[in-house]
């Protein structure tokens, strides 16, 4: 590979021969001199060519030509004027530090600038452009370093995750997307054509880690794409999202699973932080804070009783909160403890699926949670039924046909130990984390209702 | 949680009480004492329980009733006599260290046993049954100590990998599976009912770990599940597979992404051999290598015409080579340079996609690579066009519809990096790892085209 320095290497490299890789930012095309601002991946820099035309007089000299007629003499003038914004090359120069230069300190006074493919000259975004037409052209809307910066934080979070997963002895599987039939309700499952049958895109690889537990696996995860089919608008939906999955065995409850969940969340903010936290805090002005632990854990019960203190009333008739309702208990909860996190835990057995454990001593109760994070939920997680007998009275409950879940309830038939996890939106951790208003601003490419494409 | 303590760890624990939690492998319900062998995910350890009647007489001793009349004597012992192989329980009692003891050379003699969930008596599976109705009981095949080895090496050999790409400042992309075209070939094309259309999914990442090059992102990786609706029954296909995904901007030509990709390979190898080498050796009787760089690269031309001297004629009409040509080849380079792993390189543009670049000075063949481990093909890498010219040119020779790639070539219409990179099958190297006859093995739950459960 042609030796190439990062731009963010720039400053700490000595004075000399240097070759750069990015595209145009910017162009300044100026009478005696041309500038034009190269970014990459890592940071920006200045390039700087005077042209020859300096050297063979004054500009206001009448019988100086004007620099088109003198093309011929400056060939690297002529490509300079010519760049486009978004062109990529390299650029070969000398780079020289110059603490009067803004951008970083210094800059390359070309020699070379040799064009890799140049760019249509008519931009179809700018920076004010909304989001639904910038992600008509996200490859370019991905080109903004606060942009970027959200999917190398991303990419901090996730191996902040697995290490600690690793680190604690985790399998990581890769279940199925292709499934025989739902794994969560069945009004929000995508029908595939499946040679001569169907088959359907999961939902969730639920049924699937928790049948890790059976297989002796002990502690798994999972870090995949799953599906809904769900027409819904919302900032915070999406028909394929990157789900965070963990399953582990051995629990007593509920409880063993939100330790779990919450040192990983310590370990994954405190890697962002420790890397990103100072750009974070200049891109998006906002601090990344490691929470504490234990979070607060507040039933749901309770937290509806704090919610109608504040004056607000929950308009659902199940027992279910709504997103105003969390809102609301995460402003307690950041009033009252200082805390971004709240686990709100036992949710009534009415609004959670067949196979949540209910409470040993009140049935009506689950041994679940939802983890609401700057105000909106991030994630679910409970304690799963493991016996069998339990298993199918709840699915029976539920008004499921017992039948059509058999390869599920099979896994419990054979030995299972009791076990529970929780599944994750990766894409709305990031955009609480960095205080941003839609799911779309930090999922590569989104996918809803009405968008398939790019 | 409950203490309970991993089996791997009782050697270093001390004698005393002890807690551990697991399946039963087997119960030998003998006499005067029973025995059982508890498996967790980290290994497999002696239970010992003396019956009470011993206290009482000798068996010899007419007058000492049968074991069944002093049930309530001994309910211990009576739960020993009930328990079925698979049953999950934790067990209480007292650890001690014994040599004599073949198993770890510890074993627990029994205070307690609670019973989490019981076995159904009637296993489905056994040691000799065959690899179809294995998958069937999937979850049951997974608690062999050799399939559970399978998914720890995965979990190290992908940690390392994902760690060399973030030392390496990849950035981690989640691309869509979900797409308005396709990626590939549309022969082997998943659709899905799209709310009021249809949409497909992905074949693989390539388009959009392509767009990540124009969207400045440098180098990008990807593991995420890829789908092929391929009507192959062989041991190496299968309709949904987990891709190794990586995509790198300013390459020179597939040289570049090669070395990336030895480098990978090596740093995952390394990883495996010094986590689970021993275990590997014990279980599959293989000797994990760690391959010396630079792999042996060799043109598809001179491959051809290595295997025809060793006697064996490609029955190909096109350029390929064939999988008995794979193993010829692979054969020759073992006994050539002692390498387990070849590239094969410069493959002719006619069988390679239209995206792949072409040597400037020969049309006919493109700047890429399959890379071969152990005798069969893992991995196709290239370098891509980036130039949206030649890449209409090429779609066109291709007898493709350039209007159907519009939202493709848009990606380079705005100025591109030279780039390349590679897919491989996670799969394929687990198997081929391990000496394994077919990739049901090393997939945690296979998808073909008449398999969708469990």
């Amino acid at each position: 590979m042609t030796e190439r320095t990062l731009i963010k290497n720039l400053a700490a490299a000595t004075d000399g021969p240097v070759s750069v890789s990015g595209w145009v930012d910017t162009v300044r095309d100026q009478k005696k001199v041309q500038f034009v601002v190269l970014r990459d991946e890592s940071g920006a820099v200045q390039l700087v060519h005077p042209r020859a035309l300096e050297l063979g007089g004054s500009q206001s000299d009448p019988a100086t030509p004007a620099p088109s007629e003198l093309a011929s003499e400056d060939p690297l003038a002529d490509v300079i004027s010519s760049l486009s914004v978004g062109t990529f090359l390299t650029a070969t120069g000398e780079l020289k530090h110059d603490e009067r230069v803004k951008l970083g300190g210094v800059e390359i006074k070309l020699d070379d600038i040799a064009i890799a493919a140049a760019a249509n000259p008519e931009t179809p975004i700018a920076d004010d452009t909304g989001v639904d037409k910038r992600m008509d052209w996200r490859f370019l809307d991905l080109r903004q370093p606060k942009n970027n910066l959200i999917f190398r934080v991303q990419t901090t979070l996730e191996h902040a995750w697995r290490t600690y997963w690793v680190e604690h002895d985790f399998i990581e599987i890769h279940t199925p997307k292709l499934m025989a039939s739902a794994s969560e309700s069945k009004a929000e499952l995508f029908e595939v054509e499946y040679f001569e049958g169907k088959a359907y895109l999961a939902q969730s690889p639920q049924f699937f880690k928790q049948m890790a537990q059976p297989a002796g696996f002990g502690k798994v995860f999972e870090i995949a794409p799953a599906f809904r089919a769900d027409p819904s608008f919302t900032s915070r939906h999406a028909t394929e999202f990157t789900s965070v999955d963990a399953e582990i065995s051995w629990i007593d409850s509920h409880e063993d699973v939100m330790r779990l969940h919450e040192e990983l969340i310590v370990a994954g903010f405190t890697a962002v932080k420790e890397k990103h936290g100072e750009e974070i805090l200049a891109a998006f002005g906002v601090e990344v804070t490691v929470p504490t632990t234990p979070f607060p854990r507040i039933p749901l019960a309770e937290a509806k009783r704090i919610v109608a203190e504040r004056g607000y009333t929950v308009p659902r008739n199940d027992a279910d909160m709504d997103p105003e309702g969390e809102r609301q208990i995460a402003a307690y909860v950041k009033e009252t403890f200082g805390h971004e996190f709240v686990f709100l835990t036992d949710y009534a057995s009415s609004i959670r699926p067949f196979y949540h454990m209910r409470h040993a001593d009140d049935p009506g109760l689950t041994n679940s949670y939802d983890l609401v994070f700057n105000g909106v939920e991030i994630s679910t997680g409970a304690q799963r039924e493991h016996r069998v007998d339990v298993l199918i009275e709840q699915a029976k409950d539920k008004g499921l046909e017992p039948e059509e879940l058999e390869f599920y309830l099979d896994f419990f038939r054979f030995g299972a130990p009791p076990h529970g996890g929780f599944g994750m939106g990766l894409s709305r951790v990031l955009m609480l984390m960095l205080h941003l208003p839609n799911l779309r601003e930090t999922t590569y490419l989104f996918r809803g209702p009405t968008r398939l494409t790019p």
